[in-house]
């Protein structure tokens, strides 16, 4: 596996955004500045990576090499475009079958709903830049591998990405404990995107607003607290059920 | 959340397991020997807590209370007699569904199983006292409560708990890769229990072999690694699904 390592300076910055290199976060020391640093913000804006802006002193302790007020994290995966990813999928005569993540914070929850994604067939996981899980080592070890084979896109809101897919006639399906349509009643054949929200608070409520339909999982008592990655396998399953020839 | 701890000395583990604690290990000093330990002895083959035999200097690292050449770990949960449970469903009007572990290790896919076991309306988890994760503090968190309602039989052999189910008319289903039966086509509306394997080495051979039905879950394409819980979460949802009432 690949080992998540530190890109320093402008140029090596530049560069490394330029040549497609996954970029998961940037420092940026306080009021740098200059064509770079802006050339720099520019690019960070349009591949999603976030910005953090800290003083000098914590550059200095990250390394002894002269930084030019820039460090940044190599990503472990590669992060692709989703109008690219929807596009190929469709160009390839699939049926998008994609996975929204709106705040799971736990990587190894985030390592197993990639698993379960690609064993049922999902061709792509759909993360926000901000609030879930890092996508580093422990979440790749999780993820048995998944997560350096399925398509991610990493997007800087999850709403135009709602909007997105609805563009593309992809419909986005959000768990809600008390609805009361089930799972197995959802045309889970049809285009469609699962959004799993956080393990404390589920789907914002603007996600779910924006979604075509809510669902629940049946339960058989009053214990109704499936770990989220369970939720998420058991929604896929039922996708690929959906999508099985007879 | 209860917390583990230590019972000191002969009388009071004597005490201990007659009174209905669970324990979930005994440290037995070499060479012990007397009336109260041939007792503590008889007690642990009874309630099938496992025995570590270990040097004085262990025992006298672990406490300075007097502790007559015997400790042991007061466990979390109470252990439940397997026929006791069969016997409390079946009366309760209930159909069995139960689910054993085949050393599943991680503590955290414990948790997650007996969730899901919990939600879906599984009645029992069958452990075996080795060889399995602790149901330690990490997994009773992973497990969000269920381990502390879910019937839980800890036996010393997995192939004599197996032939105490086919005695009471209850299948047994483990999973295989290949198997060419679907995990759906399974009749588990019936009395059953449904074997976990290891995450790396699956059903061991000879709880494979006395099963009455292998399975598998359905996979889209080359890559066909479920993280267990995930899995068992997914069989569970089919044994509901099966289960519910038209």
């Amino acid at each position: 596996m690949k080992q998540s390592s530190l890109i320093i300076g402008r140029q090596p910055l530049i560069e490394a955004i330029r040549s497609g290199r996954a970029v998961d976060k940037i420092l940026l020391q306080r009021n740098a500045s200059g064509d770079a640093i802006a050339e720099i913000r520019q690019l960070a804006r349009e591949h999603n990576v976030p910005i953090q802006v800290v003083p000098v002193e914590k550059l200095a302790s990250m390394t002894r090499a002269n930084h030019q007020g820039v460090l940044a994290y190599a990503g472990l995966v590669q992060y692709l475009d989703l109008q690219q990813v929807i596009d190929h999928v469709v160009a390839e005569g699939q049926t998008p079958l994609f996975v929204m993540l709106d705040g799971v914070t736990d990587v190894r929850n985030i390592g197993a709903i990639a698993r379960s994604a690609l064993c049922c067939g999902a061709q792509a996981l759909i993360i926000p830049d901000k609030g879930v899980g890092a996508l580093n080592e422990e979440a790749m070890k999780s993820s048995a591998g998944a997560l350096e084979r399925i398509n991610i896109c990493r997007v800087n809101s999850l709403l135009k990405a709602v909007d997105s897919l609805h563009f593309n006639g992809i419909k986005v399906f959000t768990s809600e404990m008390n609805a009361a349509r089930k799972v197995f009643e959802l045309p889970l054949q049809e285009p469609c995107c699962i959004v799993m929200g956080s393990e404390d608070k589920g789907v914002q409520s603007y996600i779910r607003k924006a979604a075509d339909e809510h669902f629940s999982i049946p339960m058989a008592g009053d214990f109704d607290s499936l770990n989220v990655s369970v939720a998420a396998g058991i929604i896929l399953y039922e996708a690929l059920k959906h999508r099985m020839k007879p």
